[in-house]
């Protein structure tokens, strides 16, 4: 009896744990097919308040800065912000980012136009915006929820941002991201749209 | 005896299929886990002429569709171009894109102002920048490679593109992205640079 038991139990923890790691999202590495990430993305501004680690900051930002750029100029920087005053000042200032009041952290993409190729800011700013997406898809990918609140094109919020975290004036702020654990309210959108499709010719 | 039987069973199919489909990779959607994907993509330009069918395009446009845009506005459109006259066309007259010829198809994501949020352009272009980059990333999800070769900001490409494409004028032809089966040649850049993040403040 005992044997058999053991034998159960072995065989249900071989197959247990991993279906587990596929239904518990991120585990070590594992964190979902590329196509599912980029489906189940969504915005999320409902935080549980949770903080996040540098460590995974460190990895949404690795992930930003796989993106492309023109010519390979990678005009960007990225303000990881995990001060709870810092967090809470952005949320004081910004209209649409009050959310980062229970967010456990903030990244502010940059761009540069003066690295941009031919520096022009259209360049930086269309890069950043892809470095901008892999970190939403990042952020998914790793269990956590996360959402673009614009600063460009809006002068005061670029200033506000500016001057909050001490960013240079030839340096636009994209985007202020707040970075959380979801409450699970935020759901994705389908998007698709056959009548955004053409074939061949517009 | 075979009651214990159909009960071992069923818990052996719940179990190991899951397991299965992890362990398979590329399987009907499973395709390279969310990261690995970001960290691999590369800009493709080295095709080796096989053609791309339209399904595989409309799994690349559906990825497309879900990247985010400004209060919801979706102000983007999507050309997708199979025909190898149009695409030795646009091979001729544009100075980066001469690995049309050999490409299986492209996409040219269009960015659409009247429809973005307060009619701005900026927002048509970060939001179809975010499209693009989904896009570029679901070609390396499917194996497949694709490299941004830019039209918007230079007037002469975006000008060549509408003609070429019958893009009516208020369009902005953001891109053209050659998609097809890589030689192998085209590897990722490793463009991680901490000088680039900033912790708290500038």
């Amino acid at each position: 009896m005992k044997t058999r038991m053991v034998f159960w139990g072995v065989i249900f923890m071989t197959f247990f744990m991993p279906v587990w790691a596929v239904f518990s999202g991120e585990k070590d590495g594992k964190v979902g097919d590329a196509l599912s990430v980029i489906h189940n993305r969504k915005s999320v501004r409902s935080f549980t308040g949770e903080p996040v680690g540098r460590e995974t900051l460190d990895r949404l930002l690795r992930a930003g800065m796989a993106a492309p750029t023109a010519v390979n100029r990678q005009p960007w920087a990225f303000i990881a912000v995990t001060n709870r005053k810092t967090l809470d000042s952005l949320a004081a200032g910004l209209p649409y980012a009050k959310m980062l009041h229970k967010a456990g952290a903030a990244i502010i993409v940059c761009a540069l136009p003066d690295k941009a190729y031919e520096k022009k800011a259209e360049f930086a700013i269309i890069d950043s915006s892809c470095a901008s997406q892999n970190i939403l898809l990042a952020a998914e990918a790793l269990g956590l929820g996360a959402v673009w609140t614009a600063a460009y094109p809006e002068k005061e919020r670029m200033d506000f941002v500016r001057k909050t975290l001490n960013i240079p004036q030839d340096v636009i702020p994209l985007n202020v991201i707040p970075i959380g654990y979801s409450t699970g309210v935020d759901k994705p959108k389908d998007k698709y749209n056959p009548d955004n499709i053409h074939w061949d010719k517009w």
